[in-house]
């Protein structure tokens, strides 16, 4: 088994982590309620302590010395293997709550299917992350509940975030055939209908429609972004990029 | 006369010019009409050429070889000496209008008094400056005029953007008392009179109420900013701070 394809492929499940952990991160301070500050910032924590396990694990896989901070830090936007889903802009609150249950309905079937991967080190990060995802899933649900019912505005609100981000679901089963193989990587199209359930289930609880499959959106675990990118890490990597080494 | 005194000075002229600059660049593919996108980029194009021209002078009077890329790009926060005005968030388009209506009238007596400048070098940066910065003016008096007595909402947002920028403007009257007295910078008393007369006349003409003069915000020109010019640095400076010395 190729390590390059092992390294780009943990490289791309650390970057989803981090980037959606950013932007969580940005709703510090601007939350509609304080009980959903600290939850979406705990859940922005969990992201980024996932992020840096799998960091860890790229590097030495790499085994040229780059560390975390290197490898969050000090890449570009080109470098950046993430899916586009993580890096689309928080929007409104219903736009940021469509964008986690998409995402946590399928981290969660992932990283249980993960924790039975035959290399050890991811299946140990995921006997931590299932659990973490799950909570994920079950907080957005709640909310996707909750405004899907609400007034007819957070309705409204709800189904437009959906429409936005679905063309952006798609990326999320384009499976790394050979580590499936391997099995190494969780296998996509087993999570794929696992997370049509879910999101059909909870959507169509609340008078929600998921929308039609079209044409998906892909790119960013080959490195082709949205401008998006560009902005969260000028802002992410501001202190290191001006501070090159910086400790503390 | 203290270079550093002066070497101060031209660094928060040179400040002022490229975060507003910067300021409007951000309208670029946003403004409310074509016409409009065309005259904001243009006159954020005045202004960093008039940056430039003081970022060289700047750099000459330090003389340890920072060029107009070192000192825009590579110097952080607390070393810049903007005013605190031109770092505000655009907001909607009445705050933008009234930040540059604000600090044109300043800006255009200011240099058209530079131009008489001691200081060769100013007055020969002044002499192209006048010019510019009285066209922004009468730009930015057009649009107080149209906003000011357009539709009851666009009457409400100017004077709102006024009530929330005016604790800004006492800090552009700071005056350097040493250099006015070597004749090098401009009296900023005589220019906060026409000021005065200018804000009052154009806002009266339109109903719109100069709000009166209270406590004023203060710390730009010693380092001291808002939040929101980190923000900017970040992206101002991301290519810098990625590429250090990047030519093209």
């Amino acid at each position: 088994m190729a390590k390059e394809a092992l390294f780009d492929y943990v490289l791309g499940l650390a970057d989803d982590a981090l980037i959606l952990g950013h932007r969580l991160s940005e709703w510090c301070g601007h939350a509609p309620l304080l009980e959903e500050e600290l939850a979406l910032g705990n859940i922005g924590l969990d992201l980024i302590g996932e992020a840096r396990s799998l960091y860890d694990y790229a590097g030495a896989l790499e085994g040229n010395g780059r560390d975390q901070d290197a490898l969050a830090y000090r890449r570009d936007a080109p470098q950046f293997r993430n899916l586009l889903l993580v890096e689309h802009p928080n929007g409104d609150f219903a736009m940021t709550i469509a964008r986690q249950f998409l995402y946590a309905a399928y981290a969660a079937p992932f990283w249980r299917r993960m924790a039975g991967s035959r290399d050890a080190t991811l299946a140990a990060v995921a006997a931590t992350a299932k659990d973490e995802t799950a909570y994920h899933l079950r907080h957005a649900e709640g909310w996707v509940a909750r405004l899907g019912d609400g007034t007819d505005e957070s309705h409204r609100r709800m189904q437009a975030a959906l429409d936005t981000l679905w063309p952006y679901t798609g990326e999320m089963f384009e499976a790394p055939e050979a580590l499936v193989a391997d099995g190494v990587a969780a296998d996509l199209a087993l999570i794929q209908a696992e997370w049509h359930e879910t999101v059909a289930t909870r959507l169509d609880a609340v008078g929600l429609c998921p929308p039609a499959d079209g044409w998906m959106q892909s790119g960013g675990r080959h490195g082709r972004h949205s401008e998006h990118l560009g902005y969260i890490l000028a802002e992410l990597q501001f202190l290191q990029r001006a501070y090159p080494g910086a400790r503390w």
